[in-house]
């Protein structure tokens, strides 16, 4: 039995960063949190963000979609301190369009650079894809230039922002750091953490120190030469941990402080929450190039009600919440708090249909996905040459 | 029993790019030739050599020390046909000082590069010795420069030859062909080369591509832009064969000729031919930074000798030229055939002495060692920037 099956008898599910899945129909997310070994995000954290930043705190984080993290009490306590850090995030361009789940820790990210005013790095991880999805270099290459206009509409701030694809940076700095962390992680070590074998490819194996490095400055010599080793932040979605904690195990070794994590829910396919949206079936998921009317005829076929099967039944008995995916899309996009909770109470109550809370669902996120597409028409090539030039930002940590 | 044991049993000799030793006393060529199934370098190419460059073949050439080959008859028709090729070798930068078998694949190199009037690369594998031999990366970088000088002082042409450092250059064209080619093998098949374990750290397993792209032009584009995808010809000695039996295998599935190699025997220690010589031991070969003095006194002192053990004996019975180390050094070194003849004839016959053939030695390295040092000392920093310049090499094929 390998690895991964041992996983997945064990513990009914599989979370790394390339398979989600859990025999239980649902991620137990307390569980996965045990087994990583991160921690909770609790009240007390999302509080102190408030007091330190001044303002409300992201409706991903007062929600809990932002629900676990590594360290981030510590990054509070630099930050209080007067110390520096950075954010890391990244995407793998696997894909032309991104859908909703790829939004959110872009839209996090932004958040927490605007609250704290943070330098950003944002790593396409176009090297990746490219050994994994067997994409051509030059394929590859479009994907990361495409999927950085996404990012870019994103609303980040250039005079803050570094984006890298992998095939255009790595080298350098950034090399001799893959070097550094190459050395202190064994196979036997990899195949631990990401579940391998010994029939995978070894661009494979040799690829984890490529998303470790961005943890550490140094990786970045036009950014932070001269700053006195900042700490980083990394947001991203909880399977994209294994990375992390290879990442943490590593950085002491080397002379570096671990990067702490802030790290969020999978967003649900609209049929069910079992899992990540999935690229390959487009009506499990709403993308940001998709129109007002592929929305609302994809929330209306395809997303999974909580409601009763007759009006009958639903007035008596309300909606299961637990399992209603407008309702669960409503908590991470609709930003009023007091209005979601008035659609949970009326609907849970079965005073509210289901075809109700999906038209407001519908309005929300063709909203969202409008706004996106108004901001990503406005994003040149030459933006993308200039997020993506390698410079200095002169006033990053103002 | 891991792999490395299995071949130790089976054949009683292990020959990878780490560790050259035979339970014989005495490396196999024969059987090694037959194990890596590559081609014995006959007489008819060496003259062909001859005939095509127009010059006498090298002294390595005509006495075997290239003794072995994969395609460099293909090289040849190229040639013979108006196509372009180029050189690749290298060095791991391990050590401070070359000892005379790490000369070898350079004066060859430099025999070539003037007899065929070809471009030549030359990759300095820092990252591989900071992840082999735990140095620092620093450290690593300042051997690679200190190599690169005396690589340097072996005369090569600036015009036509390109010399890199892995940290200084990996990036770009050259990290894209390493993606190409991690991609095409297995760590199983990575195992069965090299026998990588476990327990071994990633960074080994990450390495082999590095050593193999350099194969390929497009991993120069500053050299090989607009040239239509000259073919390779690697001298190295046969422990880098593995490496290179994984590049020739991936080449075509990535649109590359397999490069071709020719290959020599390892340059004997002091103490006797069972092995390459040895960085760890001093007194195990003569270094290039070797004064006269130590020279003559390592000759006396170590070199081991087929010579009997009394003059009487000696006499009678003639040394045992098979293992002694003063004429086999001579037959790498020695230049005049006739002497080499002379020398090896009366010294069988006992007619000569050890002594007599040692002081013979002496004066020939002796020579060779204060020509390459006063070559070495002419090297400055500049011509090593020079050399390692990232830039085109206008009249390359010229």
């Amino acid at each position: 039995m390998d690895k991964k099956e041992e996983n997945r008898e064990e513990e009914e599910q599989v979370v790394n960063p390339w398979e989600v899945s859990s025999s239980a129909g649902k991620i137990d997310y307390d569980k996965l949190i045990d087994k990583f070994g991160c921690q909770r995000l609790d009240h007390s954290l999302v509080h102190r963000v408030q007091r330190l930043t001044g303002r409300p705190p992201h409706v991903f984080l007062r929600r809990g979609v932002f629900f676990a993290h590594r360290d981030f009490n510590e990054i509070l306590d630099a930050y209080e301190g007067g110390d520096k850090f950075y954010l890391y995030t990244g995407r793998g361009p696997s894909s032309e369009a991104l859908h909703l789940g790829h939004l959110i820790p872009f839209m996090f990210t932004k958040y927490l650079q605007d609250a704290f005013k943070v330098p950003l790095v944002i790593q396409l991880t176009d090297d990746e894809k490219c050994m994994w999805k067997n994409l051509s270099v030059e394929e590859s290459q479009r994907l990361a230039r495409e999927n950085a206009k996404d990012i870019i509409a994103c609303g980040f701030d250039i005079t803050k922002t570094f984006i890298f694809s992998d095939f255009d940076y790595v080298g350098g700095a950034f090399y001799k750091n893959m070097v550094r962390v190459s050395k202190c992680v064994t196979y036997n070590k990899v195949v631990g953490i990401f579940g391998f074998t010994g029939e995978d490819h070894i661009g494979k194996v040799s690829f984890p120190p490529v998303q470790a490095v961005p943890s550490f400055p140094s990786s970045f010599p036009h950014l932070f030469k001269g700053e006195d080793n900042p700490r980083c932040l990394i947001p991203c979605a909880i399977d994209q941990d294994p990375y992390f904690r290879m990442t943490r195990d590593v950085a002491p070794r080397i002379g570096y402080h671990k990067p702490a994590l802030i790290e969020s829910l999978f967003f649900p396919a609209l049929q069910g929450e079992n899992g990540k949206m999935s690229a390959s079936d487009p009506n499990s998921a709403i993308y940001v190039t998709d129109s007002g009317k592929v929305i609302k005829n994809k929330i209306n076929k395809y997303a999974f009600s909580g409601g009763q099967e007759s009006m009958e039944l639903h007035r008596k008995l309300g909606a299961n919440l637990e399992v209603d995916i407008p309702v669960k899309y409503l908590s991470f996009f609709l930003e009023d708090d007091a209005e979601l909770e008035h659609i949970k109470k009326e609907y849970g109550a079965g005073h509210m249909l289901t075809g109700e809370v999906k038209q407001r669902l519908t309005k929300v996120l063709t909203e969202l996905v409008e706004r996106h597409q108004t901001a990503r028409a406005a994003v040149t090539d030459e933006m993308v040459d200039a997020f993506m030039a390698v410079r200095p930002l002169p006033n990053m940590f103002n």
